[in-house]
């Protein structure tokens, strides 16, 4: 029942309207690994630089993340810096440094080309593709991208998107993707290119799932004050990859479950800065807010 | 169990990207009072100009309502005009000539100033003020709002506020009214300023409802294609009204299913253009747009 997960392994440096940090853990396979860590073994594949402070290869440790899938390269950590508008809702890149990825060509081990859930975090659909071809046929292959490998790596994008059976993405990048404005719309043009099922993120207006059983939609937990968004979605991947890899068949009814516990885990990564918040969340909390959550849609 | 609506009445032209419509029935209370009018017996406060169709009029009798409080004034019905963008949320008002609303100065008889729910459609707070003054302390009082007298009515708007048991507005105008981007705290600097239940609309995002026992979302109901929003925010504060005159006790529970019935009559006032749609819902459309809107739900 273990998750693999690729995706990229950051430095982040982030401002919000309150507060500045800088050369936080960050990068889609760090929030995701954690916060599917959660709920089941996880293997990490991804690359660090030589100055990957050691205390972040600790935290993973911390967690019972498999690491010997994490390479050190001569060079430097992946970097990323972003500003958050007033309404929290809306960031700018300010900084991006691609350093050891830009050489990364991951060669899963034999311990590594088996799992429950191969959950491809956002990064380029090539690199997505390179480990998918390298694992066993994985019972749930999901997949996140980002507006980047739409505008630059389409190609390699809709071959990915055959091979998913979960597809994550956000409501501008799924207007994006499949060029249309209405989103139950896009999402039914979305079913076409491949995946089975797609969860579409909305940020503070929740997810929403589609499969062959029609549309389910959670709200997000209710946040009076989010102090930094970076790496909710990435949370949320790797929550749901975490819950999915413990039933035994992917259907809609545990995907509606898996949502609510994305949801919940990534609500406590809004609440404080980088993974500072998420890596103290216990299973009690997450439970107690599944439980807001059902109550908040309970009708 | 009736509903008494005040609020505008109008003739609209709107443009989409598609399609062009000029002289349609318009106004808040015209949708509030069609949509109420699937639920109970109505009574709708308003004006209109000597140019008012005779169709338009005809429309209202053949769903009962109560006419006999609208006025027909010398001059010309309140116009406007607005123009929707490609994604259909955002709106442009070409043109807005208020006519003989602006002498319009509602005296109730005395047949209207008994209700069971009060519906203060959209239009300046001091006209819903002047109405509510004239109501028999109604057991549910319900107001909505818009930008325009956020901006040039708020003392009135304010005063009108702690009279009112359910205010609903959108999400942009919350954020606008309490100076406050996060919406969960905008809701509760809301509640301070008089309304035990607060509902926001969100557009293709759904509904949040806040009250004392708490938070409840729900979701939009999913349309592939939106021909025309003009009014579905005030067609679903008429079925919310229409659903709760026929309640016996204002709580939360039954809140949270007269925004389903809102929700799923609204979604019909989209797929026509001004009441087109509207018009022609039966009660058994709607409950099956109710029930697969506790399906979307359901978890």
């Amino acid at each position: 029942m273990s998750v693999l997960v690729v995706g990229s392994i950051a430095l982040d440096s982030i401002r919000t309207p309150w507060a500045q940090r800088s050369k936080l853990l960050g990068g889609s396979a760090s929030y995701a690994s954690v916060a599917a860590s959660l709920f089941a073994p996880v293997k990490l594949v991804g690359v660090v630089g030589t100055d990957f402070p050691a205390r972040f290869i600790n935290l993973f440790k911390r967690r019972g993340i498999d690491l010997s899938g994490l390479s050190v390269a001569p060079g430097k950590t992946f970097a990323w810096e972003g500003e958050y508008e007033e309404n929290m809702n809306r960031r700018h890149t300010l900084r991006t440094e691609l350093g050891v990825f830009e050489g990364f060509s991951p060669v899963l081990s034999e311990n590594h080309r088996t799992c429950r859930v191969c959950l491809l975090a956002n990064i380029s659909p090539s690199l997505q593709l390179q480990v998918l071809e390298q694992v066993e046929s994985p019972p749930v292959v999901i997949a996140d991208t980002m507006d980047l490998w739409i505008n630059t790596a389409r190609k390699e994008l809709l071959r990915l998107l055959k091979r998913v059976h979960v597809f994550i993405l956000n409501d501008s990048e799924i207007q994006q993707l499949t060029e249309t404005h209405n989103l139950i719309a896009a999402v039914k043009r979305l079913h076409r290119l491949g995946p089975r099922f797609v969860i579409v993120k909305k940020g503070e207006h929740g997810a929403l799932l589609s499969g062959p059983n029609g549309i389910f939609v959670a709200p997000a937990y209710p946040l009076a004050k989010v102090l930094d968004p970076t790496g909710a979605g990435d949370t949320f991947a790797g929550a749901v990859a975490g819950y999915l890899s413990q039933i035994s068949r992917l259907n809609q009814g545990e995907l509606r479950k898996a949502i609510l516990y994305g949801t919940a885990v990534a609500s406590f990564c809004c609440e404080g800065f980088g993974l500072s918040k998420l890596v103290r969340v216990t299973p009690q909390k997450i439970e107690r807010r599944v439980i807001e959550l059902q109550q908040i849609m309970w009708v």
